[in-house]
C-alpha cells in the first residue's frame, strides 16, 4: 500500500462533483458498501465527466486499462455519496483519471483509472482538442489550510 | 398482460416516495434502463419502507415469494427516479407491496411483490402491531381529477 | 399467488437448458441467492435462447413488457444452476417465455417474461419465420410418471 | 502502467483455479466484459479461496484495503473463464492476493488485492495457523519453457 497524496482527500481539489444515492444492493453481508459495487459509483461519475470535459469536442472511445480502488473508510446505506473527478496526468494516447468518494464530508475511498484512447480497436493518439479538455480538468492545488 | 389499475400510475396514491439516482451501469446495450437492474431500485425503496412502516415495531423477516415487474416506458440515464411504495393487501402471513417508478413525472414502471413473513425458516403469522403498520401504508384513493 | 402449473417444475418440459455458475455476489445478507440478482441468470438464458431459436432467421428486437419471478426454494452458493427455457404462447406481436431455475435437481424458481417485438421503437408484427422458431421451442408435455 | 510480471500470465503459476460462466449482464454497450463487473468474478474466486486455504483454521475477517484490476484483453460472452488465485506476499496483519483471469487459454486480466485482517473493526495480527495457510498458497515459479 503506497502512501496517499493528501490532496486527494479534499473534495475541493477535484474540478467536478456528482451526487449519487447508495442502494441497499450496494452493501455486502457486513452491512457496508461492497468493494466491487462501489466501482459502479466511480464508473457513473466517469461517464458523466465526459459530457462536461469533452462537450462539443470529437467523440473518442477510451477503454479502461487499469483500475485501482482504495477503501479508506466503510461507507453506509442509506445515504448519498459525492463522487469527485479530475485528471491527474495524460500522455499522447492515454490519461489517468482520479476520483474521490465522499460521504458526510469524509473521503471514504479513492479510484485511479488509466484510460487508453482507441480507434478501430487499437491505441490511438488523443485529438488536440481533447487534450485541451483534459488539461482544463486537472486536479487543483488546494491550500493546506482548507 | 393484465390491464393496469389506473390508480397505480399516480404518484399521490402511494404513501411513501423515495428519490434515487440512476447509474450508467443500469443501462443495457440499447441505452435504456435494464429490466433487471431496475429491480434494485424497487428493492432499495422496499428496504427503506420498513424503516418507516415498522418503526419501533417488532422486527420481522419477510422473504420475497413473487415479484412482478412491468415496464411501461423506457427510462433514461442520467436522471433521477422516484420510487413510490405502498401496501395493496395483506393476510395473516403475507402481504402485497406495490410500487411505481416515476421519471420526469411519468410512471415508467410498476412492481408488485408478494412477501411472506417467516420465523425459523417457515411462514409465520404477522404480529398484530405490524399488521397495523401495514394498514397505515395502504395505497390511497386519489380523485380522478388529480 | 396463483397456483403453479406442475409441468413447469420439470426440467424435461423445457426444450433448452443452460448451466451457469452462481457467484458470491448473488447472495444477500441472509446467505441465499438474492431475488433480483437471480434475474440475471434468467436474462442470460434468455439471450442464449435467441441464438438457438432464431438461428439463421431475421434478427428481431424484443423488449421486456412484464417479468414475473417466483421463488420456490432458497438457492445457495457455491453451486451451479440450470436455467431451462421454453415458449408458453405467442401472438402476432408478442410472446411469453417461461423459465425454470434448477439446483441439485430441484426447481427453485420460475420466471415468466412477456416480450414485445418492436421496430423503430413501436410494437411490430413478428415475422412468420420467427413465429415458426417460437413454435419449435414450446414447452413440452412430460408424462406424469417422469 | 507498471510493467507486468510475466509469471502472472501463466495459469500454472497459481495454486488454485476456479471455472465460472460469464453472463450477458457482464457486458457493457461495446459487447465486451465490463471493467467493474469483472470484479465480481475475482471476488467469487476470492471467497472460494478461503474455503481451501483456511479450511479447519481459525475464521478471520479480512477487509479489502486496495484493489487493482488490469485489463489485458477484451473478454467475451458467452463463454467460461478461469479465475486463478494465489498469495504474493503477507505481513503480520495483511496480505496480497493475486489473481489472473483466463479465457480460451489466454490471460485477459489481472487483479491484485491488499487485504487487512481485522478484529472488532480494527487491524489485527493474523493467527500463526492462517499465516501458514497463506504460505501454502503462494504463487509458484513456473519454468520459462512452460
Amino acid at each position: 500500500m503506497a502512501s496517499i497524496d493528501l490532496q486527494r482527500l479534499k473534495l475541493a481539489a477535484y474540478p467536478l462533483t456528482r451526487t449519487l444515492t447508495t442502494r441497499v444492493s450496494d452493501m455486502d453481508g457486513n452491512g457496508h458498501l461492497n468493494a466491487i459495487r462501489i466501482g459502479h459509483l466511480y464508473e457513473d461519475a466517469r461517464a458523466a465527466f465526459y459530457g462536461v470535459a469533452f462537450e462539443g469536442l470529437p467523440r473518442i472511445r477510451a477503454v479502461v486499462a487499469e483500475l485501482k480502488i482504495r477503501y479508506l473508510r466503510e461507507g453506509r446505506w442509506p445515504g448519498e455519496v459525492e463522487v469527485a473527478t479530475g485528471i491527474e496526468s495524460f500522455g499522447g494516447r492515454s490519461y489517468v483519471m482520479v476520483q474521490g468518494l465522499f460521504q458526510a464530508g469524509l473521503c471514504i475511498g479513492l479510484c485511479d483509472t488509466v484510460l487508453v484512447n482507441t480507434a478501430h480497436g487499437h491505441a490511438a493518439p488523443l485529438p488536440e482538442a481533447n487534450l485541451a479538455g483534459l488539461e482544463r480538468m486537472r486536479l487543483r492545488d488546494v491550500p493546506a489550510a482548507v
